[in-house]
C-alpha cells in the first residue's frame, strides 16, 4: 500500500556526478541491489548519520572515511550502497566486510580507499554475502551514467520494503546562474529518524563552503527526515549524504544562501514525505501541526506522542473520528504544567476540542467527513507560547502487521 | 485473544466490605456495567490516579472527595464504577454528571456526598447516559454481597474490551493473626499506566495507618501497574484504589510491614500481569528484564523502548527470531554514552547479543525455539551499574488492529 501518487521526477544532469547499479543477488536474484555513486574531484560532501547506539558497521566506516576526507579538505569520491542486508549487529566481522568493500571499489576505480563511503540497508544481524557483493561492483561501475534513467535506477537500487522509488529535484536561480538539487531516498518501516532517516542521497552543483554545507544539511534534515515517523523505530543504518560538486553557481551571500536553503529544504521535505506516503501498510498521510508551544522541543514531543499512538493510528486506518484518542495522547505527552483548558485540537477544518472537552459545534458527521480523506491534517494549539513543529506520519493497518510479521525484512 | 489461563481465584470474605452490580444499559443492554463497592466505617482508603493531563471528570471528583475524607481522618464509604463510557473529554457537563452520580448514591445509601468516589471507563468524549446510570443504582445496592460471587460479578462489571474478569487474592499470617488482600482489575488496551492503570480495586482487612497505606500503594503500583504496557497509550481514567478495613491483624512493626508489602505486591503484580495476558489481541506474554543499569529510570527507559517497538511486537506475534529488531530498539533508547560492547541480550536461555553484535554461539534454531513459546523473557544487561527494572508487555497482532479499527471502544 501507499498513499497518493509519487511519480519519480525528471532529474537534470549534475555535471560530473554519475550513478551506476547492479544486480548482485545479495538477498534475492534479479533485483537491483547494488548502487555506486561517483563524485567528481573537488566536490564537497556532508553526511548525517543515525544516533542509534547500535549503529551499523558501514555507518561507522562511512563516518570515519568522510572525516578523513574532510580533514584533507576533500570530498568523498565514491558511495557504495547495498540493499538486502544492513551489516548491523555484526561486530568485528561487519567492520571488516565494510572495509573490504571500500578496498575493492577503491582498487577498481583508482581512488584512495578512505574516499569510499559504504552504506547498507536490509535485515539486521546477518553477515554480508561478500563474494556476491564484490562480484557486483564491476558491472555497477560499467553502468555509471548521469541521466534521468541512472537516477531512477539508483532510486530503485536502494529500496527494501518500499513499493516505489523516491526522488525530488529543484532548479534554483542564484545570482546570474542556476543551481540544481537532486535527491533520492528510501525507507518504509523502522522509521523514526534521529539525525537522518534510512538512506537519502542529495546532490547539487552549487559551489558552497564545507562548513555552510554541513550546517545546511543539519538544519534541513532536522525539519524533514527528523520530523517523520512510521513506527517510532530508529534504524541502525540511517544516513543522509549531501554532495555539492561546485560546478554550478556560487552560494555565498546571505541572499544566495537563503534561496539555496529554501530549495534544499523543499527537496529534503519532499523526500521525507515520500517515505511516509510509502510507509509500511500506509493508507493515510497525516500532518501533525503543533503550535503555541513554549519550545520547539515541546511541540515535537506532543506531535510525536500523537504520531506514535497505536490507538490514534488504528482510528486513522479505520477512518473513525474517535477524537478522544487524540485527546488522550496529547494529555499523556511529556509536558509539565499542562493546562488543558487552553488546548484546541482541529481535525482538518473541524474543531474537535476546546475548553478541556469536546468543542461545542462538533458533530460526528463533520469528524467522519475529514477522517475519510486520504490526507489528513491535525492541528494542536497548546496555548503556552509561540513555538511550533510539524511532523508527518502514517496510519497503523493490517498490512503493517502483515509486512512485519510475515516477512523477515 | 488472550495468553494462558487466568482463572478467577477464590476470594475470602473481607468483613464489612460488600460489592454489588447492575445491568444499567449504559452502552449495551444485558451487560453488567455498573458496580458499587461498600466500604465499612473506620476503613482507610488510598488512591492512585492517572497523570494524563486530560484526566476524566470522575478522576477529578474522586481525587477531591478522597482528599476531603482523608482530611477528616476517614476513608471513603462507597465506590461507584460504570463501564461503557469514560466521562472523559466532557468538560463542565462531565464534572456535573460525576457529582450528580455521587449525590444520588449518597442519598440512597445515607452517607455524605463527598464520601462517594466515582470511576468510569469506556469511550472518551460522549456524555454519560445519566438516566440509565442513576436508574441502575438501586439494584446495584440491593445486590450487595461479600462472597466469591460478588467479587467475580464486580470483576465482570468493570470490563470493557477485556475478555475475562481479573482477580487476585492472598492470605498472610501476620503476628498471631491473618490478613487477606483481594483485588480486581480491568484493562486491555490504552495501557501504559502512569501512576496506576485503568481500574483496580484492592481491599484488605489489615489494620494499618493511612500514611503507611498511601506509601505502600505508591510503591507497589510503581512496580506492577506502572510496569506494564500494551500500546504505550496512557488512559484518561486510570485509577487504583486500596482499601484497608482495619478489622484484621495489625500491620505496624517493620517485620509486619515487610510481610504485608510482599503480599500486596504479589496481588498488584498478578492483577497487572492479568491485564497484559488479556491485552488487546495478545498472543504472547513478554517479560522484559533490564539489569546492570546506572539507574532504575534508565532501566525502565530501555525496557519500555523495546516494549513499545512495533517491530519487536510484530516479530513476537510472528514468532520470528528477528533479534536485530530488539538490538535496534535497545540502541535507540534514551541512554547517554551507551557502550554497546558491554551490552548482552538474552532471549529465554539463548544468548543473542554480546560484544556489540550477534553472540558467537547463536543459532536461528535456538532463537526460533524460544520465540514459539507463549511466555517469553527477554533479558538485557547494560553493563553500566547495579540497577534494574522489569516490564511486562504483549505482542502486536492483527487482532489488535481489528479491535481498535473495527470497533469504537
Amino acid at each position: 500500500m501507499a498513499v497518493g501518487e509519487t511519480r519519480f521526477p525528471a532529474m537534470p544532469v549534475i555535471e560530473g556526478l554519475r550513478l551506476g547499479t547492479a544486480m548482485a543477488g545479495i538477498k534475492k536474484p534479479e533485483r537491483r541491489d547494488l548502487v555506486v555513486i561517483e563524485i567528481p574531484q573537488g566536490a564537497r560532501v556532508a553526511g548525517s548519520f543515525t544516533r542509534n547506539a547500535f549503529c551499523a558497521a558501514p555507518v561507522t566506516v562511512a563516518k570515519a572515511n568522510l572525516a578523513a576526507c574532510q580533514a584533507r579538505g576533500e570530498g568523498a569520491r565514491l558511495l557504495v550502497i547495498n540493499t538486502g542486508n544492513a551489516n548491523a549487529g555484526t561486530g568485528e566481522v561487519g567492520l571488516r566486510d565494510a572495509h573490504a568493500t571500500c578496498t575493492e571499489l577503491a582498487r577498481l576505480a583508482g581512488v584512495p580507499e578512505d574516499s569510499v563511503l559504504p552504506f547498507s540497508t536490509g535485515v539486521i544481524g546477518e553477515p554480508l554475502p561478500m563474494e556476491r557483493l564484490l562480484g557486483g561492483l564491476p558491472s555497477a561501475l560499467e553502468s555509471l551514467g548521469a541521466d534521468d534513467e541512472a537516477w531512477q535506477q539508483a532510486g530503485e537500487g536502494i529500496l527494501t520494503t518500499d513499493t516505489r522509488a523516491k526522488g525530488a529535484s529543484v532548479t534554483l536561480t542564484i545570482g546570474d546562474g542556476a543551481v540544481t538539487i537532486n535527491g533520492i531516498s528510501k525507507g518504509s518501516g523502522m522509521i523514526k529518524p534521529n539525525m537522518a532517516t534510512m538512506l537519502a542521497f542529495v546532490a547539487t552543483d552549487a559551489a558552497i563552503e564545507q562548513t555552510l554545507l554541513d550546517s545546511l544539511l543539519r538544519e534541513t534534515v532536522d525539519r524533514s527526515f527528523n520530523c517523520i515517523t512510521v513506527d517510532g523505530d530508529t534504524s541502525t543504518n540511517d544516513a543522509c549524504v549531501l554532495i555539492a560538486t561546485g560546478r554550478g553557481a556560487e552560494v555565498v551571500s546571505d541572499e544566495q544562501v537563503a534561496v539555496f536553503r529554501d530549495g534544499l529544504q523543499r527537496v529534503m521535505t519532499e523526500l521525507a514525505q515520500a517515505i511516509i506516503r510509502d510507509g509500511e501498510g500506509a493508507t493515510k498521510f497525516v500532518t501533525l501541526q503543533v503550535s503555541e508551544a513554549a519550545s520547539r522541543e515541546e511541540a515535537l514531543d506532543v506531535a510525536f506522542t500523537v504520531a506514535h499512538s497505536p490507538l490514534v493510528k488504528t482510528a486513522l486506518f479505520a477512518s473513525d473520528a474517535n477524537w478522544g484518542r487524540i485527546l488522550a495522547a496529547v494529555g499523556r505527552a511529556p509536558v509539565s504544567d499542562f493546562d488543558v483548558e487552553r488546548v484546541t485540537i482541529d481535525l482538518g477544518d473541524v474543531r474537535l476540542v476546546e475548553n478541556g472537552g469536546r468543542a461545542a459545534g462538533y458533530t460526528e458527521e463533520d469528524g467522519s467527513r475529514v477522517m475519510r480523506e486520504e490526507e489528513i491534517t491535525i492541528r494542536i494549539a497548546l496555548g503556552r507560547g509561540e513555538e511550533g513543529a510539524t511532523v508527518w506520519t502514517s496510519d497503523l493497518s493490517h498490512d503493517y502487521v502483515s509486512i512485519n510479521a510475515d516477512y523477515r525484512s
